[in-house]
């Protein structure tokens, strides 16, 4: 069939396994490296200036390629000290996300066999991987089988919480839409406590449910911040009474700001007798349920559930992104979120027949196309095993545990809410401030500033009944007790230095 | 301050830097070997039964942890036979999804450092590297000014072109919410071509819109099956007059069924003129615009755009995933989609002051958490350069040229629509079948699935016009001129023995 015809550009060869495996050896060392010296870094840096990488940079991609050398080098130079260091073992704000040699093993296989399971038949065994590890995960968290594919439910790996709430709002909106036709959307209410996650309301607004629909139900200590059943079952009869349709209902299992813990059977019988749909979101603390010793928090109810996250990319050693989504109805799902557009049209979905179904993972989810994550957690669990992801929260455990200790011995400071997990939430509370509010919280703030300006830590903070609070988030893949007991070190003589200067 | 407790998981190292570095050097050779050898798999295997993986496979994790080789080597021989070979040299189905030596380099390096920045402060030079890497692309593709930082508009990497529609579609929608209030949700009118993607009919669902007020614009042959801008103005200005509100106009460059492109500018104007947001959507032709030749597509009119969405993890190198979106109005952006809770107030957001602002990208996006996914496209430009990718895109050009020519000459078969890129649309037309159109999609059919019998090459087909067409969509990252000769003597084998079955 006629001769190649002149190319010019037979030189480029992007796959060339030598030159793949050349520069990939490359790249581990120097992670190797970075991994080695994480701590010598600031865990954030203090003193940056927005803008600083952008001068540093040139104005456009080049127009040869450029050694990886080079490109290496100016990670290393120009990015690495720009970063704020996940991954240094005295990272202990917002919540953990850890890596792990697993979680970058089953990565690198993801990224590399690069296959794309949007249709079972786009790459069956990638779509039967991610059947076979939601099961394993829901099962060593002792989900009820009624979530899992085992069980008549089923689950989906996506990239985050917040595209799990999108998916499952959508499909709650759509099944009551069915009913009662697309105008009721104006009526539709969803509910959630003034400690759900800010992507819950993201979530619902996107969905194009009315932001005055959004109903925050508050919380307070006498509760431990958790949403309390009775203050939604009254919103949710005040609005039936009114007209409005309840729809959604999301409670947490372990809360960002403070850990805190809703109630989810009580929230269960609240929607179940409404018909709405409950969704738990156990982002972080989903996977301290790998113990039996922190399980109940999540499968107390969860039977009552239409649909159950947790993010095995927070605390769970699985490199980001993955979440886990898990629903009882499977077909609630896929009929709000299923295309079938005739490019997709393929033999696993048109000759299923009695066979067992082949699962088109397009419809779980946002997004058409979507990466392997199957493989990672699937290496997550097989290298960790369910003891050694034990073996991991227990060790923050017992570390959060002794931090709380210390805290609450130390009289100039107190424990703001009794820690469940692996958050202590804590702050100065010296004597001398009693009644001033204002005062304390600026002391607070100050230390939190002092401490994380050291570079030796990073933390973060939380406003909880008008009160500035510090977050410690214990949970590094190499965080271990010593650097919790250096951490308490540093607050300790921090503290000393803001209150001698606030004269306490 | 006390003595460190007993702690039995003391031998939970997951990132101990040397095991880390054994690991995933193992894993790079495994790779290098799978690089080596895919072409010796079927890229489809074409046995398979929903349910064979599972049925390998125990049912629930392990107690405890095991070997990296045994795991490596269940997924040689569990996994591998059941996957579709992506980055095999003979996959030509939808559409490529690259893999490189540059891109996996990159998405090590996002996946080894871990970083995750949904806030500036969260990791400022991980934010800024992207607003820098979006401004290379836009400046590689000949984007017009106002769609990049650098004049006024700003870009994002999201995972896929679902997410910026639903991102877009949402701002437009609250940008128009804004004014009218929530129930005019009830009277938003999208449009897009019976060409143009499913997920726009899926984004738009997702954000609310009803499904009733998505209109779908024929084409035809004789617009190369582009949007006509003129039935678009009468489907505008009916819905107008019917006291509905035209929203959201999609336009694509390189639609997925045949490769067409809609006339942006005149798209644009009519959308200006309606006060639509227009959406540009150049999933997979975007790539191309890197070459001169290529770029009046994307570039006649883009100044008209509010937003253009492009995925270099399409035909640009870059490994799943990354879509590059690009908006003209931050704001709009970033008002439809931010959320500003107190545990993730901090210094980047609120003391910019009249210093350049630092970005929180949670804001650009549905999720809060994201990955360091310029750091990806920034190693791919690097190493690359311009010139390699341009390269990179002529090599295919030139194979889907040749390949068209073939089809061409040869008289059994027919192009069905002229070739714009690196997708041919072909289909056998025997002349005895003239006026037979059934019998004629049956042998094309048969045609199609006795290729991809063979494992020897997996291609997709379409449907236009009624005729069921065969698409090679050739952008392998591996796929080079004699890889395209190869399967135009295969489909020329299979078209003679279909051929002689039916005894045409």
């Amino acid at each position: 069939m006629g001769s190649l015809p002149l190319d010019a550009s037979s030189s480029v060869r992007p796959l060339d396994p030598e030159a793949f495996a050349g520069d990939s050896h490359a790249v581990v060392e120097f992670l190797a490296e970075y991994y080695r010296d994480v701590d010598k870094f600031p865990v954030r840096a203090a003193d940056l200036e927005p803008g600083r990488l952008r001068k540093l940079l040139p104005n456009s991609a080049p127009e040869h390629g450029e050694p990886l050398e080079e490109v290496l080098e100016d990670v290393r130079r120009d990015i690495l000290p720009g970063l704020t260091h996940w991954q240094s073992p005295s990272f202990f704000a917002y919540f953990p996300m850890n890596a792990s040699a697993a979680g970058f093993a089953g990565e690198m296989l993801s990224v590399g066999l690069n296959v794309v399971p949007f249709l079972w038949a786009a790459s069956p065994a990638a779509a039967e991987l991610e059947t076979v590890v939601v099961d394993w995960m829901g099962k060593l968290l002792g989900l009820p089988s009624r979530l899992l594919f085992s069980g008549g439910g089923g689950g989906v790996l996506q990239g985050s919480t917040c595209e799990a709430v999108v998916c499952t709002l959508t499909a709650a909106r759509d099944r009551a839409l069915a009913k009662l036709g697309h105008e009721a959307i104006l009526k539709l209410v969803v509910y959630a406590s003034d400690q759900t996650h800010a992507t819950f309301q993201k979530g619902a607004r996107i969905v194009g449910i009315p932001p005055s629909n959004f109903r925050v139900i508050p919380t307070s200590a006498a509760s431990g911040y958790g949403l309390p059943a009775g203050a939604v079952r009254v919103a949710v009869e005040r609005d039936a009474a009114a007209g409005f349709v309840p729809l959604y209902l999301c409670a947490t299992v372990g809360t960002t700001g403070l850990g805190a813990v809703d109630p989810v059977r009580e929230l269960g019988e609240v929607a179940r007798r409404h018909g709405m749909w409950l969704h738990v979101d156990a982002a972080y603390a989903g996977s301290a349920a790998v113990c039996p010793e922190f399980r109940e928090y999540l499968q107390d109810g969860a039977e009552l559930a239409d649909s159950v996250s947790m993010n095995p990319h927070k605390w769970f050693l699985t490199n980001n992104d993955c979440c886990c989504l898990w629903v009882a109805s499977t077909a609630a799902l896929t009929s709000a979120l299923s295309t079938d557009p005739e490019y997709l049209k393929n033999v696993g979905t048109t000759t299923t027949g009695n066979k067992p179904a082949a699962i088109d993972y397009k419809d779980w989810q946002i997004s058409l196309s979507r990466r392997f994550r199957a493989i990672k957690l699937w290496v997550v669990l097989r290298r960790y095993g369910a003891a050694g992801l034990r073996a991991h929260i227990r060790r923050h455990v017992t570390a959060a545990k002794w931090f709380e200790r210390a805290v609450a011995a130390d009289e100039r400071f107190e424990v703001v809410v009794p820690r469940k997990f692996s958050l202590v939430c804590f702050r100065l509370r010296p004597s001398r401030l009693a009644g001033n509010d204002a005062m304390n919280d600026a002391v607070n703030r100050e230390l939190l500033t002092a401490v994380n300006g050291t570079g030796r830590a990073f933390m973060t903070h939380f406003v909880v009944d008008g009160k500035f609070v510090i977050r410690l988030a214990i949970g590094g893949a190499m965080t271990d007790m010593q650097h919790v007991m250096d951490v308490w070190d540093l607050l300790q003589g921090k503290a000393d230095e803001v209150l001698q200067r606030y004269q306490l």
